[in-house]
């Protein structure tokens, strides 16, 4: 089997690059070791920066997403009992962003694929890259109880922080940057429509909660719980008491509740691979990086390095220039540091860490005071959140990149 | 003896309030247990916000600063060998600071004080403050070997982190939050012409430098160190090789050389006392709270809180009302805590802290960035560097404080 860009793994990430590459008339497959239903039901993410949603507009993956998606203008901060709202366009000339599930998101680029793409082959497990450092790498996979080979002049691994793409990077050259922390979401899902119209970041003593939905009717709650805790451990009154003890506000704001349909346990992690190119093979999504969820920027992030990448390869096309292939691991590197430092401190600025001191805790609710009270702070927040540009100017096809100032 | 205001300590804090209570019409003593050459020689701070500029003009303090003090508009951030410019004035509506020592604050609020002020003296060294949960407190002092009391209407503790005045406060109704670094920074002081005219924060794998001045022919410039240096385990030429390795940039600027008439290391801490008042008796400076020196707070934290004092005093002898007084620790704590988050991260984003993963040097370098090309974190900076304000007139005098968003 033969294709000119082998794409491992059919999350968000692989089938947006089909799409992308689709649409610029180069050929590729998709591999992809779980079923169908499994991609279209996994609970992952569920905001869209507005470059996110730009760009499956552009790829004509946008319609059902515009008709059901729900356009957020601001997120609130609570804390202290208090309530302070950030307004995304005020603050950032116009930008929002969409909530929107990631298995939706799923459904439409399978849907568009099977229909008009190429090669999307489910239960087809990645073994293994080969040749990334020469013209013609290739993937060894499983599919239908047989190993193949599909043999390609480039290979993008959207096969997540488990998979084997990374593999593939002699040891020697790679770089790895990580950070854990002592704590993790217990997220559920519930059938009762959400008790506010835009996401609730609460910080409290007792720690952190978040309040997002899915739908008009369905509300997609979360709360900070101990590292190592088991979804199990929670009986549904449990979790409606400590939500409604987190989110409690002074003006006598109400959590309504509702009969809980899922219930799951997030680790929190901060994970960077450097490079993101070795070659002809190339990572993209969590397969390089990894973020806490607190400023959702992970599905975001997957998406401005199948951008950069599609780029990069139509303007070779176009050129015959390697420059931006070249340049793609600094190119996607710098906007997923931004990334990283956001959620980083998203994170650390709502999450009590067990047995943080004292002065970590006032020093959270500076930081928050300092939002509700500074534009240049609020917008700094509205400008993350909303998502950083997938394309700062900043590299030159010359493949120099500044990484800092001038 | 009897007054008014007793007011223990006579650094910047001290003096500032001596002289501001002075021009209100309001008597007061001065407890200093030092002699005037010791107070006008101890080198600390130097970089002084718009709004301690304008306090000690408005004061009728200003005028050899206006002479002497150089006008800073703008600091360099330095890492990764590049440069970037920080414009206070186009980032914060003209707010610019001063460089004017602190030694050189002391000295013309002293002359003032001896020339108009009330009872200045020096060699007087506090005990104990008595009575501040009463109408009538005092401060029990040794001066020329007798023992003697100051009896006191109000009684404010300006004598540092070292003092008595904090010890008067019962410690069941104390909390204490505080926070050690691993390094310190080892300063010196150099008959030599600043390389630069601006500071400059320069961020390095090998640690923090930061390039001052203290005059136009001389230089004052740090380094961190590992916590525990002895100034004495650095030879000068050792000094400047480290110094020139940490400033280096990529344009080729140079640090130029001098003899060094000062070295002294400088521990790291932050640390705040709530609450800053009890009864009659105020806590002011250092005596409350300390910050690490990256962020040139320290002195300016200081005169907030005089200025705070004596508005409320004032604002008794005009109106009979008790409610600023009652206000102060409040209205004081919230610009404390904003310093507190400034200094802390401009100290967190410089320093590598011994030991520190590879994330956290990545996420240091993405902090910067993210300054370096946004407006919006460049502007946050720019107005934490050029100071909080003074009142945010979000205490009412009522006395009911808004401590968060609305």
């Amino acid at each position: 089997m033969r294709t000119t860009v082998g794409i491992i793994g059919a999350g968000p990430a692989g089938l947006l690059l089909a799409r992308l590459l689709h649409n610029a008339g180069i050929d590729a497959v998709v591999l992809e070791s779980h079923d169908r239903a499994y991609v279209e039901q996994r609970q992952r993410a569920g905001i869209l920066e507005q470059g996110t949603v730009d760009v499956l507009r552009a790829a004509g993956a946008g319609e059902r997403m515009d008709r059901e998606g729900l356009r957020h203008d601001g997120i609130e901060l609570r804390y202290d009992r208090k309530r302070h709202r950030v307004d995304f366009p005020a603050l950032t000339g116009g930008r929002s962003v969409m909530v929107y599930a990631q298995t939706e998101v799923c459904k439409d680029l399978i849907a568009l694929q099977l229909k008009e793409g190429g090669p999307l082959l489910f239960e087809a497990e990645a073994l293994a890259v080969e040749g990334a450092d020469t013209d013609s790498p290739s993937v060894r996979f499983r599919h239908e109880g047989r190993e193949e080979v599909l043999e390609c002049e480039y290979v993008v691994g959207c096969d997540g922080f488990w998979g084997v793409a990374r593999k593939a990077i002699p040891a020697e050259l790679v770089r790895v940057f990580e950070r854990t922390y002592p704590f993790g979401w217990l997220g559920v899902l519930a059938d009762v429509p959400p008790s506010h119209d835009e996401l609730v970041y609460a910080r409290h003593d007792r720690g952190f909660a978040l309040l997002s939905m899915r739908s008009p009717s369905v509300s997609r709650l979360y709360l900070q719980v101990p590292e190592g805790t088991d979804a199990g451990d929670w009986t549904d009154e449990e979790i409606w008491d400590e939500l409604e003890r987190r989110f409690e506000t002074e003006d006598g704001w109400r959590l309504e509740r509702g009969p809980i349909t899922q219930k799951s346990v997030t680790p929190m992690r901060s994970y960077v691979h450097e490079p993101m190119r070795h070659g002809r093979l190339f990572l993209a999504g969590d397969a390089a990086h990894i973020v806490p969820p607190t400023g959702a920027k992970g599905l975001n992030l997957a998406v401005g390095d199948v951008v950069t990448f599609a780029r990069a390869l139509s303007y070779r096309t176009e050129t015959g220039s390697d420059a931006l292939l070249e340049a793609y691991s600094e190119t996607c590197l710098r906007r997923v540091w931004q990334a990283e430092r956001f959620s980083y401190d998203m994170t650390t600025m709502l999450h009590p860490a067990p047995g943080a001191a004292p002065f970590d805790d006032r020093l959270q609710l500076a930081r928050l005071d300092r939002i509700a009270t500074s534009r240049a702070a609020e917008t700094d927040l509205a400008e993350g959140y909303t998502g950083f540009p997938l394309d700062d100017g900043r590299v030159s096809p010359s493949g120099e990149g500044n990484h800092g100032p001038a």
